[in-house]
């Protein structure tokens, strides 16, 4: 903030003296550079009440902050008691088929175990992630749905979750107790993919907004494929003005020629928001030289 | 906002020509209306990044409540699903001997009740509060300890709550999963006393907050003897500080004639902090005749 100096000008120049001079010339309350007319933003009362509107929402910051980490769990996953736990359930509570004993479901009163169901977990059995049906309920209503209505999961209290990783998967149920998690790019597909299949909004949400901000013109056409298949308008729609905005090189890339051998419908999608947008802009050139 | 209006002043009237005075008259960019240079506030520069500032506390604000709205729980206590709970409850899973069938904790998958142990319940025996052992070990140190530790509470499955009306408790537990509770003064220092017990600092200094926003000279002495007892520093401070204020008119009160009965330690530390009032004042008068 020191740094940055608020320009200063000397209009009406050409008018003279120095008295003159020095009444053109104002202090700002905030940088407190002086400045001159040319320059000028607010009055002094609105400057003192944007300030007190500042303290405001920094005040409302700090209360929403502290409701944050009062209702964020810990979550049985948390790493301090992870390993406690996990070594826990592993030796105690966790049978061959699968099936948790209830009674003993540690300090953490876990009622259900999730199975990630795909072949890069540890060798051998895959190893469980513990949870709450009611947290579980309360984050999604496809979980909601299979827990309330006594299936096959809240009968044996698994859940199986296919295609999925270990580390995706306890990422996952990790984020359902605390609205928190540490995304790389795989990650945040991983687990946008789980949002969308458990209809975890805030999830989808988090993880979207990720994918946008590591949004480049090497991953935009797997970015919008992606998007595409799973729903993410956002996503879909800033990789696709990615996309157009650089059509001359499109043809050339790999990504793009492999996308035509599998998914032809979406390339026609990206030539079709292509010519709408060339001509929004002739008619926009027409209006504006209409005009002149 | 539209009916404020920042001053007009003509700073250098005496300075003369029609330019020069509208040189130094300038709309401000916040509120649209002309100001002339005494009543500067900021340069354009500071305006600009001000306005920018406000708008990413305003977003981070969008982003809390998000978070808040997907951590909050629907606590079982809801009132949508409450009626049906209760009944539930009361009729299939609740025994006379204060015991829950914890096979069959409902669609809520409680497993734990909270009963409040004083008369002002509905005749006969109190109601149960369900709730989840997971929730209030992640929401207070002493059910945690409770809880863990396999204690009488942990083992029964019933936590009983001596001292405390069914309508606070209720609201208590509702806090635990939603942070959120409608409060009068009577339910602020329930609450107030509950979380002091079971260590819930969020909800206390929840309390707290409400109780010096309806502080008045009438409740000042009994909140100060209430501050006191449960150890709410905040309140007492301002509550004091009210107190010390109106000296002249305090030993005409009935309150104060009763603390100095059940109390007087507290009426001393009230004249404590009024003499240590008067000795500042004394000073500060000095230094600034000294001054002078």
């Amino acid at each position: 903030m020191s740094e940055r100096r608020c320009h200063r000008t000397h209009s009406h120049m050409e008018s003279g003296t120095d008295t003159e001079s020095d009444s053109e010339t104002m202090r700002c309350l905030s940088c407190k550079d002086e400045y001159g007319t040319r320059d000028a933003g607010t009055c002094k009362e609105c400057y003192e009440e944007a300030s007190e509107t500042k303290e405001e929402l920094k005040r409302e910051i700090e209360d929403l902050k502290a409701k944050v980490a009062f209702l964020r769990f810990w979550s049985p996953l948390d790493h301090h008691h992870y390993h406690h736990l996990l070594h826990f359930n592993n030796n105690h509570q966790y049978h061959q088929n699968g099936n948790i004993n209830r009674s003993s479901s540690g300090p953490y009163f876990t009622d259900v175990v999730l199975l990630a169901a795909s072949d890069d977990g540890p060798i051998g059995s895959p190893v469980p992630v513990p949870a709450h049906k009611a947290v579980l309920v309360n984050r999604s209503p496809v979980f909601k749905a299979m827990l309330e209505n006594e299936m096959e999961e809240s009968r044996s209290g698994t859940i199986k979750i296919s295609d999925v990783s270990y580390d995706a998967l306890r990422t996952f149920v990790n984020y359902l107790y605390t609205a928190e998690a540490c995304l790389d790019e795989q990650m945040a597909c991983d687990l946008l993919v789980l949002a969308e299949k458990y209809q975890v909004k805030h999830l989808k949400a988090y993880c979207e907004k990720f994918l946008v901000s590591k949004l480049n013109w090497d991953n935009s056409v797997m970015s919008f494929a992606f998007a595409h298949q799973h729903n993410a308008k956002n996503l879909l729609e800033t990789a696709l003005s990615l996309i157009t905005d650089n059509m001359d090189k499109l043809t050339k890339r790999e990504d793009y020629m492999e996308l035509v051998e599998k998914d032809p419908r979406l390339v026609v999608e990206i030539y079709e928001a292509y010519l709408s947008k060339q001509v929004n802009t002739a008619a926009a050139h027409r209006d504006s030289s209409m005009k002149l």
